[in-house]
């Protein structure tokens, strides 16, 4: 039988998340941290409901993914997000031990990997899944914006 | 009169924080954050207790002073901190704006400096306020867990 559980699954999810994020008016980005095909934690950014920089959809799922461990690393666990992570995000997930990252759409102007943040040595990364997706979503919301 | 104001006497302050972490067990880390001579935010780390690898104290005061502030940016602050920050707090700084960062010992081998990560470019960086009280804190601490 064919495995459901592909990257495009879970990416779905998190491409949920961001729709969320996009109708409450932040910026449309969303993230899943799944373990063993298991979902654990889902959130997406809320930087401005919560007037807080920090509040990013990758920052809540690490958070809400170590308190459903029962400890703070996320060794085995996969983080998938509908954007490149930034500085704080990637510094967070070195931290984590995270085992593997997957993202959509490339953010050329503040991803880590341009900004240059040290992933810990035993994460993997995968980018690019429904980038497209991803981005769209990302250029509608800034259209609408302009408005 | 004499300003007694200085950033020894805000970085006293912190390591009063960093003193609170050592006590519960945390690596000993202590921050504020300060407007106007006023301390608006303070914390410690609290990653063990939370088992979140996300709750360095620089991540609660950022959090905390935008609380307070009731806006997301930090123009106008100065957040001292005991330790150099790391990539993550460095990156939620840049998001910040924070107009200063005076940091007391330097971190050799997980600071921002040395890992290379961008603040925003209005942030002023002031290196080793008290570097040898925090440094010693932190030996201390270390020395006490290899017992």
């Amino acid at each position: 039988m064919e495995n459901i559980f592909t990257d495009e699954y879970f990416m779905k999810k998190a491409l949920n998340e961001a729709e969320i994020a996009f109708e409450k008016g932040e910026i449309p980005v969303g993230a899943i941290i799944v373990v063993n095909d298991t979902v654990i934690a889902r959130s997406h950014n809320l930087t401005e409901l919560l007037n807080d920089v920090t509040a990013h959809a990758e920052m809540q799922t690490i958070t809400a993914a170590a308190n459903y461990l029962g400890g703070k690393y996320l060794t085995g666990c996969t983080l998938y997000v509908t954007l490149e992570p930034c500085q704080m995000c990637a510094g967070a997930l070195y931290w984590s031990q995270i085992s593997k990252i997957v993202f959509g759409a490339r953010d050329e102007n503040r991803g880590f990997e341009k900004m240059g943040t040290q992933l810990h040595p035993k994460t993997i990364v995968k980018r690019g899944v429904m980038a497209e997706e991803a981005s769209d979503l990302m250029k509608r919301f800034f259209a609408e914006k302009r408005k």
